[in-house]
């Protein structure tokens, strides 16, 4: 186990020098500039063991990348660019091959989106492993996407595919463990394998998509700077639990498409052998997905279009904001009533 | 217990809507307007049940307000005005009481300060609770006091006095607690009792300061807006840390007038009865005192007094920057060297 003084030396050394720190980790306070054309976006996220992770499911690095994957992808749903991240954590018990490890798979999403670490705190834990990721990010004067700017008439759209987070945590459940050639380059588990299991590789990417999630921050950036939509979340406790969020905040309803709902390959694929009936009962309510969902006014659809090409992101046109304050599933022309059913904490 | 959306929604109803907040709690970031003529100051502190606190030391309110005190106090070093923070809480099993006064005791020190709290996250627990606050500030374009500022022949100046910390520490080990009076009404601790008891009070007078520091916020900012200050740091680690750390980010050295040490007045009291044989020695090595190291050139001593005298504080001209790069302690003319003795954690 590293020293705590080692701990920070080794983040101070391996932090990346970006531009408007004038004072990075080592001081009281990191010192930031920030763009007079700018606002300031801030956000935080726990990773609590055995609460938002196991260390028998996932290794150290994806643990680490985890923990700010979600933060960034929070400033990606305001439509910013996530820049600056504190580090807080406590632990105990741990090696240095550990440690190292989970700040390498932290410091590598860190570096791929440009975001500097600057500061954070080091602490004994009394057991858990416990990370708290801050993150700061800028956006152009007025130009954060709200949850609160849907208005009736926009069209919603999601990006990327739903469902597979919630397959993947149910195979962890059900002792099924990432691959060690999956462990060690996720970006290729899917076709590398000279004999291609289509089962095995579909469990993979499920698994994958629940321990490292991709956050879709170059989307998010682009769309933000556009000014194109009207409201946006990024789905970290379910489509419908997040669509309630923007609904509550905009005051307004909506209904969804069951057909245009893009559910997750990996899940269509395991849906059988894993006795899933319902595979778009899933992908409508599986957290932590970190896609974003969105609205805008049907006009925008081109530019769009033209953003998620540009990100190389597919996204689906889901369904439409309503006047009338509920939320409604379209199937094949019967409406029901759709309830979120998101994650709550288990405080008690 | 409360429910995870119950805490949020108290934190959001409670929160201060303090200017520059665009967007506070309640979408996937806060939205910040930081002043032109301005740079932040991020910085975050963690604080971990049987490691920084123990619950049947501290009555939760106090816990909440050393939270935050400790960040406060992290901006004040810097020469800064603290102004938005996040708060992450982990937290299981615990009443809507002592849940409710925990964020009063935070609350209210933000509010005294002149802080929003702008976010945050919430968890489940698997044991202790873990509050990490995040805290972001302003101070003027090239005003932040750093700890790399120092110059050969500076004199090195603290605030209030040093001691008790520690000392209220070592009462709380060996079985002292806060009375009734005191928990309920901290200010009025040590001089409302009908039959004044002065070694009693001292021990009142020295847990209160190790369990709710106070943080030299105004102190720490008008000394940054003056820019006479050439390094600054807080107290956490102890007098001879963290005035290690000043001169290794300023590649000087010091010597300290021992008879120009502030030991605290509750220290001089209890010595005896605590069989504490040098009371200096505490002085310099008490961590979580949370009083402002700094340093200034000599002609500025009158303007470094005023400030004191209009943040109604005490201050202590304790010591000289030196060129070489060692540590002295001048007691009487004798010279001895300096070793820093602050603590770190056992994360093994």
């Amino acid at each position: 186990m590293p020293s705590e003084l080692e701990i920070i030396s080794n983040i101070r050394r391996r932090a990346r020098k970006g531009s408007g720190i004038i004072v990075g980790i080592g001081d009281d306070a990191a010192v930031l500039n920030v763009s007079p054309e700018c606002e300031l976006l801030a956000c935080c996220d726990l990773s609590v063991e055995d609460v938002h992770f196991k260390t028998d499911w996932s290794p150290p690095h994806l643990i680490g990348h985890k923990a700010i994957a979600v933060n960034i992808s929070d400033i990606a749903a305001m439509g910013g660019i996530p820049k600056y991240a504190m580090i807080s954590i406590a632990v105990k018990g741990r090696t240095d091959e550990y440690i190292d490890a989970l700040f390498e798979g932290l410091n590598a999403l860190a570096d791929r989106f440009g975001v500097s670490i600057v500061g954070g705190d080091t602490s004994a834990s009394p057991g858990p492993l416990f990370i708290d990721v801050s993150l700061l990010g800028e956006v152009a004067k007025g130009r954060a996407v709200l949850r609160s700017g849907a208005k009736p008439g926009d069209l919603i759209f999601v990006t990327g595919s739903l469902g597979s987070s919630a397959l993947g945590l149910n195979l962890l459940q059900l002792g099924h463990r990432l691959s060690g050639s999956t462990v060690d380059q996720p970006s290729s588990s899917s076709d590398n394998s000279a004999q291609f299991d289509p089962i095995q590789s579909a469990r993979e990417r499920a698994i994958l998509r629940h321990l490292a999630p991709e956050p879709r921050a170059e989307f998010g950036r682009l769309l933000g700077q556009s000014g194109l939509a009207t409201s946006m979340i990024d789905i970290s406790d379910g489509l419908t639990t997040d669509l309630s969020h923007i609904l509550e905040e905009s005051r307004c309803g909506a209904v969804l498409q069951a057909e245009s709902i893009p559910v997750s390959d990996s899940l269509l694929i395991l849906a059988s052998e894993m006795q899933i009936d319902d595979p778009l009962n899933v992908a409508l309510n599986s957290g932590e997905e970190y896609e974003l969902l969105f609205t805008a006014r049907e006009a925008c659809t081109a530019g769009i279009q033209e953003i998620a090409a540009r990100a190389n992101l597919r996204i689906s046109k889901i369904g439409r904001i309503l006047n009338e304050p509920e939320m409604l599933l379209d199937l094949s022309g019967a409406l029901s009533i759709l309830t979120p059913c998101g994650y709550q904490h288990d405080l008690s």
